[in-house]
């Protein structure tokens, strides 16, 4: 046996289990990972990490799962700023009365700002290290995220109105463009084409999106089969389902990130499966807004890949990925009649890797193996509420809170330690939103 | 304007918002609740409130809402030791493979004892001050809650086969005299007649019980129309659906504790708003478990009394009733496919009065009005999470995380202080836990 003189590295995180996602199903006790720069270099158990590695620093967590960071696959995170501001009404009433009224108020790079930063807080505390963006101002979005490093896809809107971002559909694509290439060698932050919905995009700019996604190599994120009404209403004016309406197009592809999909035929889920089209599932708002079920597990059976998203905190109305991937797999079953369709090493996959490949990510995040990028979340175990610990990833999955998350890396960088954040002044981050309270509390006044 | 010398009272909690449940839909900002001995005597503004009380301790929590204590109407605590022993498995494999084999083995006064502590501890921690308890020993779940204080309806077992705790119908029902008898003047803990189910009690127990529940009037505490298949069963068995027959026997009416009502007729809703059944609505199990949903909505519509339980751990797998609550008042707009169909002030009311009033402890506790009892929690809002606070019940229901509970009384007395469990040693405790978990361990490998 030759004896080595051990391998510098930057960081060794050593866990009381590493659950590394590929391979699916398994459970390493007594793991370390290694990282150098933003990738990790090996994982392996604890004792020959110590032997082989002489690290700049270590972190020992004894007590807790290392997993890769979640990746939240729908949100508008600007939105955070309007969490609470009204519930429990029908879409269209919630829509016209109350979200627009402060949105058309309101939005602009400043509330843009400020809401993804309040956002990126909520996300790192809770174990997500990625996000899938779609919102108004991604140039200011893009900003943010690559000032916290966060790790991003940001959605370049399209939609067939004027809104603050943009005028006309030539604005639209014109801003778009611009700012994807602003962005376009960023190591955090990529873009994609984020056409609102079948209901409020034409043809033509679907056309363009479709051209333009291929041109760049872009995801196309989407919101689509949301709710029977869009069903319905697509027949009448396409004579089409949404998802033919699409295809028509040109968009049913593995560009296509479909988010919500709570309305699909046997024949749909098949189409999905054949093209690799990405379904997001948003369990909670679906529930909240009482948009119907998706049919998670079908979709898993058919060979969809399924990524988790919050959706916006004015319809979920948090963050919190922990508890939307526990919502996925307890409904999932039930939707399909089935307590053993949906597992919970198959809700970790989804939260992760599903959502990884959703983003076209898939070679850089959503599982700990060497080569990936460090992006790593420890959860804390030892807190009575996931104890006794018969099985990790049941107590992950189903027990576990996010305010259990300790620590939190994206890219080998601290983002999160011992619960604190990293270079993020939390005092005057509450100062800004208690600001956007009072403004938008004003607004609704009148 | 007559000077009084200020009043004494024993505590006087200060709160930024006291949410009283009673009346239905208020917020109290800046409001006080005054304490004396193991009763509420005052709820006014904090002004007010210190010009007329001399408390002997005051505590303030400027940035907390004040709720009263959570009701989790079902639960099974001493298996709190089985959380996540076995997931995702169809019912039956899961009982007759993974549960009972593991009870068969081990489940005793000691186990019994050690599983309802960490429960009461993590109930505390998670906001819930009363618990509607259905296992076996309830001898020794009772004298369990009434050494930590903790406010109880603990079911006597009833069913037709032998177990640890009783091996004939007439042991399970003499025994389960002798236990009411020893507990029946006790201020916090009192019984149920527990039945445990349709298809696991015959026509002459079921008899039994309606008699001696009309004699010593007590709750009888029964899972029903659970599944589909008990309800082929029964008509299978009995030609008649299970609340049918229980008609039939005399036992709906405001008495029955109807848990779980998966499988509801409209005529049937009728008939629990008509007789004064309370419904225990469990979301979470019944997602599990693909039990089928609850109509929530319907249910509230009809006036029927809800209320909201966690079920045993070895199925949820969690005690907490803020997201039992959450995900009730998400599912159940999702299930009546209306998005207003049950607010965030129906699901709190749901969480405590309606617990309360399902027990039977409605003249006790459940809202925070003078001369009931102060069983209260303060639920810390200043997180980001919870922020910017638009709507502080909306934060309660759909944004904060039962970490946020802060501190903890029944009936006046402090169970929970800044987060830190008082008079309970949780070292003690986990070490307990780590022993079942090993002895589990044991049992699960032969």
């Amino acid at each position: 046996m030759t004896e080595h003189a051990p391998q510098p590295c930057d960081l060794l995180i050593e866990a009381g289990w590493v659950v590394p996602v590929v391979p699916h199903g398994v459970i390493l006790p007594d793991h370390a990972v290694a990282v150098s720069g933003s990738r990790i270099v090996a994982v392996l158990p604890r004792a020959q990490a110590r032997a082989r590695f002489a690290p700049a620093q270590t972190v020992a967590r004894p007590q807790a799962a290392l997993i890769p960071g979640l990746v939240n696959a729908h949100t508008h995170n600007p939105m955070t700023l309007l969490r609470g501001v009204a519930d429990d009404l029908p879409l269209m009433t919630w829509l016209r009365e109350h979200i627009w009224p402060v949105e058309g108020a309101l939005v602009g790079p400043e509330f843009v700002a400020d809401g993804v930063t309040l956002a990126i807080a909520e996300m790192l505390r809770g174990g997500t290290t990625c996000a899938n963006e779609n919102y108004f101002f991604p140039d200011v979005q893009a900003a943010v995220y690559s000032k916290h490093g966060f790790r991003a896809r940001v959605g370049l809107p399209v939609i067939d109105f004027p809104t603050a971002w943009a005028a006309s559909d030539d604005e639209y694509f014109a801003r778009a463009i611009e700012v994807h290439d602003t962005w376009r060698d960023d190591p955090l932050v990529a873009m994609a084409f984020a056409p609102h919905a079948p209901y409020s995009v034409s043809d033509a700019n679907f056309e363009r999106v479709r051209m333009l996604a291929d041109q760049l190599d872009l995801p196309v994120h989407l919101h689509t089969h949301e709710t029977a009404q869009e069903i319905e209403d697509s027949l009448k004016q396409y004579g089409l389902r949404p998802l033919a309406r699409l295809d028509r197009l040109g968009l049913v592809n593995d560009r296509l990130i479909a988010v919500h999909m709570t309305q699909l035929t046997d024949a749909e889920i098949r189409l999905c499966a054949e093209r690799g089209v990405s379904v997001v599932h948003c369990p909670e708002s679906n529930l909240k807004l009482a948009s119907g079920f998706c049919p998670a597990c079908a979709l898993l059976k058919a060979g969809v890949n399924l990524a988790i998203g919050t959706d916006g905190c004015a319809s979920n109305n948090d963050l919190d990925m922990f508890g939307e991937t526990r919502t996925a797999a307890l409904l999932g079953k039930a939707v399909a009649h089935d307590a053993a369709g949906f597992s919970a090493f198959e809700a970790l996959h989804a939260a992760t890797l599903g959502g990884a490949r959703a983003l076209g990510f898939e070679h850089l995040i959503g599982s700990i193996e060497p080569g990936k990028q460090a992006d790593l979340v420890c959860v804390d175990l030892a807190p009575l509420e996931t104890q006794p610990l018969h099985h990790i990833v049941s107590q992950l999955v189903y027990a576990a809170g996010r305010h259990q998350v300790s620590d939190v890396w994206i890219a080998g960088q601290p983002k999160l330690r011992q619960r604190e954040l990293v270079d993020m002044d939390t005092e005057a981050l509450l100062a800004k939103v208690g600001h956007w309270q009072a403004r938008i509390a004003q607004v609704r006044a009148h």
